[in-house]
């Protein structure tokens, strides 16, 4: 909270952190709603067992697919996807209700669930891409295990490639040469976009008031 | 700079603050020149004497009447104004190589100039507002003596409130309760802006290597 915040209102933003898996975000997101207060992590709903240690409604709203179908019917997902067998989506509502509290809300997808939020509630979004700073920097990262073989190197390696080829729909991009420098830059463009005229929702007020004298 | 402008390089940026007068940008102004290294202050051409003190080509450009309106039929001027007898413009082309080697330039301009630069650059300009925390604020910083009258008071913050009423034609609005927080928040919005995929002018290239392999 910055003392702009206490005075005039603001509208929460969604922060989307895209990235070709292997660049760094996931410790990015974490260290981000660690140290910001106003941040919180959009939970999914899955059609996916739960598994043993996750929390209903933290980790994920495990739901059956007929009920996701339903959702998917009453447009109630900002935006979804089936993996393999499940579906994944994030239900509007909650977000809705941040958003409107002020608070921000944080999205670790990619560029397909990217698009379908951009499509639905552009004004709300702030998007932004981290890349690896060099090839060899991303190979290094997506070789978990000494036993990879080089196929399944060259795999992964392929898929990123698919994904870094999406960066242009980004309105920011970070290159993840450094963890603490990319954690200030992320946190440096949710101060900046909070400050953004459109979201300081009671400005109006707050100014007719400072030309009234009052 | 951040680590990626080293390794992308960027287009510099055209920073406008605005206020009335008597909301602290002049002093927020000065501790961005002194505090980012990156930035500089944009030199006007004006047709006003030289006074003592005042150093030709960093206080001012100064120019006679003739040459002035010779600049301005041959539109080098970014944005001029005429002020009681005298003109005041910014000739682009500095400003213009400044971005080109991606540095930033800060404009202390009122809603007008920034206008016109709006008109002629908009994909260069990031454009802040700021706002005093309350007339009664705003108000002890315009009463500058003591034996200032009732009348000058009110008319200074008469002026002050028609200023104000321009602050929708900006990016950003910063509320400047307190100097330190002001400072950092328009810091926190150049990193931000710096960052933006269309300043990163070297992406394509970089995300080309990134992509083949290199």
């Amino acid at each position: 909270m910055n003392e702009t915040d206490n005075l005039i209102g603001r509208r929460g933003l969604m922060l989307v952190l895209s990235s070709p898996s292997g660049a760094g975000k996931t410790s990015i997101a974490r260290r981000l709603l660690e140290e910001d207060a106003a941040l919180e992590m959009s939970v999914s709903a899955t059609t996916r067992k739960r598994r043993p240690g996750e929390v209903e409604g933290q980790d994920y709203h495990f739901v059956d697919r007929d009920s996701f179908h339903i959702m998917i019917n009453n447009r109630e997902f900002l935006e979804y996807a089936r993996v393999f067998d499940h579906y994944y989506g994030t239900p509007e509502g909650a977000v809705m209700t941040a958003l409107d509290s002020g608070r921000d809300v944080l999205f670790d997808i990619d560029w397909q669930g990217t698009q379908q939020i951009a499509d639905a509630k552009r004004e709300d979004l702030v998007s932004v891409f981290i890349l690896p700073p060099s090839t060899r920097d991303l190979e290094h990262r997506l070789t978990k295990r000494a036993q990879d073989s080089a196929e399944v190197v060259a795999a992964r390696m392929a898929k990123a490639s698919d994904e870094i080829s999406h960066y242009r729909e980004y309105d920011y991009i970070i290159v993840n040469q450094d963890i603490d420098v990319s954690v200030t830059s992320v946190k440096a463009i949710l101060t900046a976009e909070r400050l953004k005229r459109d979201r300081q929702v009671g400005l109006t007020n707050f100014v007719k008031r400072l030309r009234a004298g009052q």
